[in-house]
């Protein structure tokens, strides 16, 4: 059997055997078996306990030997010691995938190391794949599937996760994953092993990495490249530093190379790398839902010159371009009838240009439309940065929800990301900003343009490596 | 007259005259008077327009020198040409304290430059000070003060801000100002100036400065650090690049220098520097909230060993130490009894410790708890920083509601700083931790450990002042 159809054991089983499931199936008891049951999934599940016949009305039986039909995965659930023996009666009854989930191997002590060396060893003769040991496991929405112990909520998005931790489980702050790899300690399906599952998976759309560590970095450099040229891929590596490098040995066991090297192999893989987790949530949104940003020049749209400026110095930060607006931009412009003395450039100052002459409400999100569209237009410009505050946090009026315009010269403009940065309170225009689908919004402009910076990497890599 | 007695005139007016303000009192009209209005301002408005008799019930004059009584502050609403003219007739009717609000001066052409030019010298003359021009003025919501023209809520809070743009009166994501100063393009009034007026200002505890450039570096020094002894001072620099430093010349008519000077200057006074607004944010917080991180020396607790890799990582980047724990702490946490061979140390992990064994929900906020005591007790630990989910937002039981233990722990120790992170989907928890108002809760581990460095920065520059 390939890889791929060696992963679709532990993504996609027809038949599950849960070894040494606990009978506590209490509130937040942490147990797989009604987690599944919960979940609504639809395969065989065969819970192994010697000291039950049934567990919530499921058959259990006290050897997987005695379970009748073929076992796709076996889920290993008790204490490392009794490991070793558990995935031997698993390759004798012939099952290919194995998740262990106990801790106390590789990542810790020499007998876990022993421990962990036995099992492998084990398993290689018999044919049999593992996953962890130190893990959740794997979630698979898209057919209720999870190995994890606490209940999470599922949802079938288009994200995929490989980590080395089962925190991850629970998602980012506003993103569920649809699909999720624990390779935990690695001792055999590793990061390349996994990708090869989310290559041509057409669920998912965008996969996260948290790596701390890999062995054959030659065997992830080709997985990744392949993968990235369909899809991208959004990484976060930690144990950068020699102190948290030690922190990664005594959690996954990973020996942690330099981090210049991993950098060096993630840009040549087209692996877009994110410096912390809520940057690898902004990137993955922006994958989701952004046009890639096609070139370095920025065209910045603010309520404030202050704002303006610091957005000038997130793009000389992040190699960004501020560009030179074409004249014929800044005709659109003067049509609003900005002050004579205001001088018109880029950032285009949305107050000076609109306000300064007296607001008219009725108008407002008309005349934000044509800078917009001015600015989506120009030849000069890849992308848009607007910086304003929560119009809606703000004021009474209506007028000012700006999120219709926005939307409509997202649709006319397909091919340029437009990405907000909201000052101050947030109230409704962020959320109606959100839900056009079309936009992203962040906490601060150095955000926005870092997110877009990205964004043009992975658009320069897709071009080089094109067929 | 000293300079906090002109800046009273500003923040503490007992009489204001409204210089060229609108009829329109529409909605969303941007009307100071009616602003004025509805915040209860108890000092005397007079609204000076030649075209009205009354606005809002309020007797309007057609000149200044109609009005009948002394003026603190005259507010000048006009456009840029009139300016120089009412600043005349503000000195002839002895007005100490006047606001410009129009732009168009030393942020746009050489005419603006010269009217700016003109306006000093007329102030000067005639002994008038001036806060602009470009700005909003000022915000005092302790005596339902404003000058801005939008209407923005007023919320008596211990926070000031020196900006020099007004959109920072709208406050920061979760922050209103209880006194803001715009000082715009600085033509007089500037930071040294607005500082000496928060130094001993009992409302205010922590102040946030906005700065493009300053004019006068030894001024500037001098009154920052009288004042950071004494309360704390966060800074946000913008045009900190060359394109950002252009961008603030047109926006402020500010000279920005070297950045590298501006950083020594800042360091010297005492004065810490956020890199973005959220960093400003988080820091003025934490000064509000938390004590003063007296070392460098930090523990984790966390709920994943991921995490904890991450915060180690943040931990080198910032600078401080990931500590050794007391031989006396590992002992406490041994009698949770978590696996002989989990190797204990810093960073603890809080799943290992209690999970293993199986989780006994009953006690795992007391458990929970002799972890943060045991960290909090120990010599070698100036503060904590913990990442967890948020427990109440994935699991269903009310005893994983761990603020309880965490405010105790706090009140226990009240020397040092705890803080959190809060990984994944944000439920109650983040929102009764930040509740007890002995914690904050960070988006990420990184943005924890920063806000614990510079807490420390602060702390040591304090130290070193002390008479």
């Amino acid at each position: 059997m390939g890889i791929v159809e060696d992963m679709k054991c532990f993504m996609e089983p027809k038949s599950v055997a849960l070894i040494g499931v606990s009978r506590n199936v209490d509130g937040d008891s942490f147990n797989p078996l009604k987690n599944l049951i919960n979940y609504g999934f639809e395969g065989k599940i065969y819970p192994i306990n010697p000291k039950a016949d049934e567990i919530l009305g499921i058959k259990t039986y006290p050897h997987i030997r005695k379970v009748p039909g073929d076992v796709d995965l076996g889920v290993v659930i008790t204490p490392r010691s009794a490991v070793p023996a558990r995935v031997k009666e698993c390759t004798e009854k012939g099952v290919r995938a194995v998740i262990i989930i106990a801790q106390g191997f590789a990542d810790s002590d020499s007998e876990g190391r022993m421990l962990q060396e036995e099992t492998v060893r084990i398993a290689r003769r018999g044919k049999t794949r593992i996953i962890g040991p130190n893990t959740f496991g794997v979630i698979n929405a898209y057919n209720g599937f999870s190995t994890a112990l606490p209940h999470f909520e599922l949802e079938t998005t288009p994200v995929g996760v490989i980590s080395q931790s089962g925190i991850f489980f629970v998602g980012l702050s506003d993103i569920i994953f649809g699909k999720a790899i624990d390779v935990g300690d690695c001792c055999d399906i590793d990061f390349a092993d996994s990708l090869a599952y989310f290559e041509d998976d057409h669920d998912i759309r965008v996969v996260l990495l948290h790596m701390e560590g890999i062995s054959d970095g030659q065997k992830f450099f080709k997985a990744a490249k392949r993968t990235s040229t369909k899809k991208p891929l959004v990484v976060l590596k930690s144990g950068r530093s020699e102190r948290g490098g030690k922190a990664a040995q005594s959690h996954t066991g990973s020996i942690v190379g330099k981090d210049e090297v991993y950098d060096a192999v993630f840009k040549a893989a087209g692996v877009i790398r994110a410096d912390d987790e809520e940057e690898a949530e902004n990137l993955v949104k922006s994958f989701l839902t952004l046009p890639l940003m096609k070139g370095k020049r920025i065209s910045i749209m603010t309520w404030a010159g202050s704002t303006g400026v610091i957005t000038v110095d997130a793009c000389e930060k992040y190699g960004m371009d501020v560009t030179d607006l074409s004249e014929a931009t800044l005709e659109m412009i003067r049509k609003l009838s900005p002050p004579q003395w205001l001088p018109l450039g880029n950032p285009v100052d949305i107050w000076a240009c609109m306000g300064l002459k007296g607001f008219n409400l009725e108008r407002f999100r008309d005349e934000f439309k044509i800078i917009l569209d001015a600015l989506l237009y120009d030849r000069n410009s890849d992308g848009v940065v607007v910086i304003i505050p929560d119009f809606l946090a703000l004021f009474s009026s209506l007028w000012w929800d700006v999120s219709v315009s926005v939307k409509e010269a997202a649709e006319e403009f397909p091919s340029k990301p437009i990405v907000f940065s909201i000052f101050g309170p947030k109230g409704d225009l962020a959320k109606k900003l959100t839900e056009t689908g079309k936009t992203l919004v962040f906490n601060n402009c150095e955000r926005a343009v870092r997110v877009l910076a990205k964004s043009n990497e992975y658009y320069e890599f897709v071009q080089r490596n094109q067929e």
